[in-house]
């Protein structure tokens, strides 16, 4: 990529290292800057410095925080867990302005193909939270593909002899969808999981 | 967005502000940069604040350089000009390794409709360039949209007296394609613009 001058190769290879950017996108971004006035440049900037310096991890939960402990963690209801698989999960589920739990960020799943084992995420952390018998339902909220499914079995057999109650977010045919293009998988499991009206 | 903290939301913000990224993008953009390590993430952020600092105009085609002239200009055949709209048309060309001229770029091209005139772009400029009587050729490489016609069009009237070859960039079929699927426009160019074989 000799056709561009240093600095802007170095923000275009920058840019390239965001997930789906590919040389051309990056280039667009990278025009974007230039003509960004010094003040916007410097914002933005900051911003990408600023949220490595004070974004952390909740040493409950796991979510990103700014304090110690996210503010999920220290003003709700801590007797219900929901247990996702990332960040980006509790965001989705925190849009509903529904569920007035906890959570508990896995940060990934149970994957031996790729070499993820339960030590591998945050498992143990989740027994740890458990244990002090203020929990009564821990509800798995991960992925339903096939390690979100695994990891949810994995943790129900894990915290069946406590007593607690572990339960699983409901699948089947997505609310606003026609049965004809519903995938096979879930339209069986709908059919499997069908409920008196 | 309250479901962010603060130093997310900030950083999802400014991501949106790029060419084409909406709220999602930036967030799986915000959630790759947390990911960084403190040392990616910094040179990130120097790349942005870098590229603001560093890349200038060159005084004479008005493309992107460090120095005062580029290094096209520096160093190349001054007497054949290849005007385009924008830097990024220079790059596809210089791609290319053919051209062995220099460049002027309009930074922009005369749109009427939305308050484009000859003077807002670099016009006077090109017509500097040519005066000093060493210039042989000017190329007129604006895009084949009205606009792009236009400013050819209106630049290649101003240069007629001063007895400068002016050149347009050949239209036509593109290579690999199929006349089944070239457009009207684009077809009836070519037949118009038929060359003896």
């Amino acid at each position: 990529m000799e056709v561009f001058i240093e600095p802007i190769g170095r923000l275009i290879n920058e840019f390239s290292k965001l997930p789906g950017v590919g040389k051309k996108t990056a280039q667009r971004y990278a025009y974007r800057v230039i003509n960004m006035s010094e003040g916007e440049a410097r914002a933005f900037a900051e911003a990408i410095v600023n949220v490595k310096k004070k974004v952390r991890y909740c040493k409950i939960c796991g979510n990103f925080t700014e304090e110690e402990i996210c503010s999920v963690c220290a003003t709700r209801d801590r007797s219900v867990i929901c247990v996702v698989k990332e960040p980006k999960d509790v965001v989705a589920l925190e849009k509903l302005h529904e569920f007035k739990g906890v959570y508990h960020v896995l940060h990934g799943v149970i994957d031996p193909i790729n070499g993820v084992s339960p030590n591998d995420i945050r498992v143990k952390e989740l027994l740890g939270r458990v244990k002090d018998g203020q929990v009564k339902e821990v509800i798995m909220a991960t992925n339903p593909d096939v390690e979100g499914e695994a990891t949810a079995m994995y943790i129900a057999k894990l915290l069946a002899p406590l007593g607690i109650s572990v339960t699983r977010l409901a699948h089947g045919i997505p609310i606003g969808s026609e049965l004809e293009y519903t995938d096979e998988v879930t339209l069986s499991r709908a059919l499997l999981e069908r409920k008196p009206i």
